[in-house]
Order: C-alpha cells, then structure tokens, then sequence
C-alpha cells in the first residue's frame, strides 16, 4: 500500500540545544521512500549522517525560541507483513556476524534477568518463530498497552513490575524476552497505518528462520500499513529525537498516516 | 543557495535488466535535502542500500519495454565551496584510517602511472593544496573539455593520452595526479548549478589541511551551487547507474538545475 | 614498556554451550602485538569476527567436559598514559561521527539519571578533561573500590547505591556520569601491569580536547601499562565471554602480566 | 591441517619512508591463528588499523638504512577446500549487499571489456560455479603461469596480450572475466602450502551458490593448505606492502611454510 506520512514536532527552547533526530526513512527491503519533504525552523543547519545500525540521523543545533520540525513523505510499503510460523530458531554459530549484537543485553532490555520467566512461557513451544509468537502472546496479555507518549522509557523490568506501558515498553519487554532464550530481537519505530491513537509507534524484529521478522504486541494481529523509520537495540539506539542540555519537552507533537491509494 | 535538481533517463529494455542507480542525494556537511521524489516506470520495485563509501545505491529490475526514472530534489547547497590556499600536506601517519582507501589506485586512476608527470607539474607550489591547485591548472590548461556524456568510460592514462575527455575524464586524471604525489582524491558526481550545456557532473575531492576540498577542473573557477549524488574513488565505484546482462543505453537523459531563492 | 599478558580460563560443561569470546588484543594507537598464542581444549573449532566496534570475537561451541582456554600476548604499550588537563569539551555538532554513539545510555550506564548528581560534582571544573578528572575523582573517593570478578554486572544506578564496585562498576558510573554531561565515554577492558590482587581490568576512555583519554578510577594515579582489549559502550558490549543458554561460570580464571624489558 | 607460515622482508631505505603492510593473517571461516609473531626493525614502531575489506594494516615510517620485517604464524586451516560443482549463479537482485562491490571494475580488473570473450568460454556451462570452473580451465591453459614475483603489477587486459604472468596476474584475469558475466569475484592474497617455488600467493573467490568459493588457476588441482592474509577486489586493495615517496624494492623477500601436523 502506498502511505502518506506526516509527523510534526515543536519544542520551546531557552538556551542553545543540540538535539539528534532521527525521523528521515529509508528506503530499504520491506518501503520505498517515493517522495519526502524535511524543514525545520528557517535558519536552522542540520548536517545528516549513518548511525552504525545505518539510520540516518539529523545533527542540529535549535536556537532559543520556538523551534519547529515538520516532515512528511510518500511510501510505498508491503501489504502484509511476512509472517513465518515454525520458522526454526537459529542456532548461534549459523547467525550472521552483524545479528550476533542483537543477542547482547542493552539499556532497557535487560535480557539476563528474563531467562527463567521466558522458559517458562515458551514451554513447549517449537523452538524459532513459535517462541516469539508465544513471547508476543503472553506481552499482549499480560502487560496492559495503553496508548500514547511517555517521554521518560522504562525498561522491561521495570515495564514487568508496573504491567502496563506504551507501545515502546511492550516492545522493549518483548525484545529482553527474546534474547533471553538467545533469539535475536531488535527494535524499530516508525509509522503503523490506522494506529489509535495516531502517534509515533514502536515494534520489534525477531531474527528466525535465516531473516527478520516483524512482531507487534500493541495489535491484535499482524496487518499491513508499517513504516520504519529507525532500528536499532532499544529506544536509547533509535530515539526520535536525542536532546543535550537542560532537559527539553515537546510542546506538540502531531502525527498522521494516511492512505493514497485507494 | 536553494537549488531544485530534476534527472530523467529513460531506457529501450529487451530482456529483464538489472540495475544498480546512485540518484539519491543524501544530506550531508555540506548540503541538506529538503524535499525529494524518485520514481521509476510503474510497477519496478527497487530495494536501497548504503554501499561501503555510504551512498545510497537502488537495486532494481528493470522490464522489457521502455523503462523511465525520474528524480527530483530541493536541496539547500553552499553559496561558495571552501577554499585554502596554503593547507598543508597531511603525512601519510597522520591520514585518518577511512581516509586511506583515496590513496590506492583505482579502476580509471592509475596512480602509479604519473609519478615522474605530476613531480614535474607540482614542482615548486607548497606541498598541500597548492599542489592539488597547480594539478587543477594544468588539467584545465592541457586537457580539453568536451561537455558531454560518454558511456565508456576511459582511464587517466587514456584520457593524457588523448588530451579531451568529459568532466569524469579531467576528474580522473586529476584523481591519479593527486594520489601519485600521495595526496588522498576521490570522485565525486552530482549537479552543478550554471553548468553548460546541463547535465550530470563530476569533479573531485582531495584531503589536505585535515579535511576535503572539493576541486573542479572543468570550471574556470570554483564557485557554489554543487550538489553530491554519490562519491568514491573513481567511476567505477560512483556510476550513475550500473547495469547487468547485454548492454543497455539511455534513450534520453535529462538533466535540470534550478534556483529557488532569489 | 614490553609486557607478557596470560589469561587461562576454564569450564565445567554439561551441554553443548555456545561462547562468544572477546580474548584477542589487537594492535592500535597505543600498542603493538608482537607475539600472541591463543588454544583452546584440543578439538574446538572457533571462528573469528569483528564487531561493531572493531573488536575481534571469538565464536566456539563448548562440548561438555572441561572445557579450557589460553591466551597470551607479547605487547608493546605505553609507559605513560597520555594526559591533558585542561582539553576542552567538544561540542556535540564538533564529535566525529563515530563517536556520537558513545553519548548514549547504555545497558548499565542509565546516563540519564546522572545529570543532576554529576552536575553538582563537576560544578566549578572547566568542561573537559578537568569534569572527567573531577568525575574520576569522585567515584575514587565515594565507591569502594572491592578487587577481584562478580559474574553478575550491576548497573551505575546500582554501583551508586551499593556504594562499591569491582573495577567494571567503577568504570561504569563514571562512564555514566560523563555522559550525562554530554562528555562520550566508552569502556575497555584489558589487563594492567602490576594491578593488585592479578586479574582482567576494566577501565574507561572519554572523548574531549579532539581524542580519546584513558581513566582509571581504581587506581590512585594513572600510571601505564595498559594493554586494550576491547572496548564498547559498556560491559555488556566488551563481556570477555558472552554465553549462550544454560549459565556456566567459570571454574577457574586465571591471569598474569608480566614485565619483558629491563 | 595444522601451517607455520614465515615471511621475511627487508628494505634499503633512503629517505625515512610510509609504508602500509598487510601481513597479519586474521582468523576467519577457514582458519584459526593460534600463533603469531610480527616484528621489526628495533625502533620502528607500526599503529595497525581496519581497511574496508576488514584486513588488519600495519602503518609505519621505515628509517633509512636496512628496514627488516618478519611475521610467522601457526595456523589451523581446512585440509580441503570446498568445491561446490553445480552451484547455481546468483541472481542479482538475491546477492547480499556487501558482495555488489565485487562485481564492479577495479584497478587491475577492467571487467567490462572482458563480456564477449567470457561469453565463449562459458558457452555451454550452467550458470554458477561451472562457469568459473570453466574460467579457470581457460586461464590455466591459455595464460602461462610464470612463477615468481613482479613489482609491477599489470591489468587483465595486459595479462591477456601477454598470455602468461605471475599469480597474481591469473587471478586478475579469472576475476575480471567472473565479473563480466555478474558473478562477483574477489582477490586473496596470503600462503599456499608446498607453492612452488615457495613464495606469497595470490588466489581468487567467487560468489555462487550463495557463498564465496576459492579457485586458484595456478595449480593443477585445489587442494587444501591455504592461509589467507587479505582479501579485497584486486591487487591495488591487497597489496602486501604499499610504499609512499621514491620507490623502494625489497632487497629481500623470504617465504616458508611448514607443516607441523603429521
């Protein structure tokens, strides 16, 4: 389906603030990014590079005052997302090098303290897919998705402990859980066509059956509609938006998702 | 200055052809893409990569029958490129790593080809920028510019031989001159503002001082308005496109550059 | 100075157990590898890669029985850490590409509940090398620096409650604070000659004044004798062994550095 | 099997001179570096980095006077290498993305002008591994292997005028006619167990069947015994030793390997 996306942001800035964003898509295996626009606030210089996962990432100083974003974008993206089930786990001398940090334990997956929890809830399951389908399953009805932006993440501990969380929480535990039984898992925020309420949103990929695979545990199923915009190990990798200085809050962000073909 | 780039090829294609384009600029330090479109006759699906200089590269499948691209971006480039007359030569333990790579021969620089040549011509300017300078010069003065597209690319041992060549050929040969005398260069292809007649271009780059400077050897002077598609070391890593399977020529390629502010 | 590094390390294994070892110093800025021998229980077959950071990893499957490994080194390191009290704090929009990814929180450097605490610490010190001082200064005097391995890492958030720490805690809350002054800070891991009691060593590096300066906050003055292994955003990067499924600690580790020249 | 590898260069050096070595042989897929020893000249003091390709490079500044190098390894490498008849070719839009660059035209490998002649010799094979058995049939029958070693590399172009070369230049010719028909090929340059006379060795590997392979047109049969130091797209990447400023020649360059298993 081809998509329009559009997401703005302005913040209140008192003094100089380097921020980092990260709100350019790619084109990549799953979109093709047809068109895009990118503005900021007029006379606002922002020089763009490649993160080591390959997301592009803007580098910008905001100057005081109201400091606007706005960018939107046409894409091309698949109808359905792939879905594999019995999809084998990989054993981890046959994963690719670069999969190989997806294992590791990262800021808000703490991965080591899932093991016992997680061998329990994919008992029985078939080792690969079926244990992600099973880790998702338990997220989905265990911790309570409620909608909407946090500013401040919390990590699959602490998202075990308050059972409930935005989608970024859901995905966090659901990725610790993965690695947890050395299943690779990664992180990806971006676009979800017909999310309620529209925002920003985040997923996870699970690496089984010799690729990546798309897992959402904030959806009942898994439909079409996605739009990455970074990927990385957790939210600390792939921020919208990483800000230095005194602490600076969005005083809007607004976001929409619409659908061009028909 | 705000420039609107269009590029347009349009291709006769007889079996199913692979292709590899290098048209999507990507923001950088010295530019930022502000909006951009890229579209392919319907139906082809391209998937994007970064390759190993960090371009961003299109893998398609062009069908049988007349294939047409078209992209278009706004791009905020520099009024007037950086100049330094006077930078030093960096020595050879002092290049950063990734920079080393620019010193090696390549496909259509064969840097070891002009020592004894490029001794003679830089014989006298400060070892550094005045040097790559003194190469402009002599490129400019001995090696005739013919405007133009040629599809076989030729080599800076055959462009010196015969004294004409495109703007990829004066880069070349400047490339290999510059690497001779140990002088990181690489290639770099994108669009230039007031190029006449209009097209696609190419000039280089070479490290002195502790950084790039771009040079153009087509160019009486050097003046702004450029905007890069793609760098590498030489052609053969930045061609426009790439093309697999029995040979393929553009129907028609059509280059536009405009400016956007006053 | 010229040191002979020796690690031996051995496992009880009862299953079949997949390792990912970072045991393999390389050669770099600050040290030259002259000899090495690296064996493992007679039979295993290791294949080795570099990860993200440019470390080289060792990835094996253990069979069950004891399960040994031996590495040891001949290098060629400093005989005094370089120092620069007074370099200069670097901007965010002035880091090097590479080194952004050094700002960010971590698996167990939470910088982000740091900035107040670091803020009153460095308060007074001028930005850099001088806040980085201060910092090490502080965790010198306010975490009880306990020698020998935990097997089980706590987070800086939790070394700051406890009050105490192994060598890799110490490294980890000064890395976290560094970052919560926008100051990239990394962790190494390596041995140290004529640390007490002999053991593997963690330190830390912080980027400012333009590069890369060591830190210890274990030892009373920095002195040389470093010998890098890995080095990564934390311990969960730069683990000298990452094991896979069953928990298998080792039985015995044992490690030695000894001094080669006069 | 189980390889000593010595390799002994030495350099009348004039003027104080760059030099980048790639001597380091690196464990990989097909083998494990249990030892090694890498040493110079007393006082030369080399900062070892990774290239594009991932080889390890030693940078340095030889002092004048007589510049003496010696590196030995104890290396476990595959008794056989694999071979792989049938192996399908690999569509291109199905080649993994770091593999693209090896299908490009590089300095010593012109592969555009190789597509007619490559499309006789292939004639009649199955897409894949048979055409490059086919290849390498061609070369090893038309192209005389002339042992020994050539300062001055020549282009597969020059090899075919020449009909004969070192081995070197009969991997440059396999690899320039791979590429022609869009199998990727890649140039490896390290030591071959019982080569005579004994001396470096370069080789080459191509991508079919979804996995590189090694042919090596200079010997009668492939068989096992080969230790990899570097790998790249042709000699101008690979390089044993790069040397900036006058030209230097080894005075010396000695070459063993030993056996040490039964």
């Amino acid at each position: 389906m081809r998509l329009r996306t559009i997401a703005e942001m302005s913040f209140d800035i008192a003094v100089p603030t380097p921020f980092l964003f990260m709100l350019r898509a790619r084109s990549g295996y799953q979109q093709w990014v047809a068109r895009e626009e990118y503005a900021f606030s007029s006379g606002v210089r922002a020089v763009e590079h490649t993160d080591i996962y390959g997301n592009l990432c803007q580098r910008l100083i905001a100057p005081p005052g109201t400091f606007e974003l706005r960018t939107t974008a046409d894409i091309t993206t698949a109808d359905h997302m792939d879905r594999a089930p019995g999809a084998p786990f990989v054993l981890i001398q046959d994963l690719p090098e670069p999969v190989l940090t997806y294992l590791l334990p990262s800021r808000y997956c703490e991965a080591e303290r899932f093991n016992q929890m997680t061998g329990q809830i994919v008992a029985g399951h078939q080792p690969g897919y079926d244990q992600v389908q099973a880790i998702v399953d338990w997220v989905r009805s265990h911790i309570h998705y409620r909608p909407g932006t946090s500013n401040i993440p919390i990590s699959a501990v602490e998202v075990n402990q308050q059972g409930q969380g935005v989608c970024r929480d859901l995905a966090h535990i659901a990725i610790a859980m993965c690695r947890s039984i050395s299943i690779p898992a990664r992180m990806v925020v971006g676009y979800l066509y017909n999310l309620e309420p529209m925002d920003l949103h985040a997923w996870f990929e699970a690496y089984v059956g010799g690729r990546w695979y798309s897992f959402d545990p904030t959806q009942p199923t898994l439909e079409g509609g996605y739009v990455a915009v970074g990927l990385g190990r957790d939210a600390a990798d792939v921020a919208i938006y990483t800000q230095f200085g005194p602490p600076v809050f969005p005083l809007r962000q607004h976001v929409e998702v619409h659908r061009l073909d028909p």
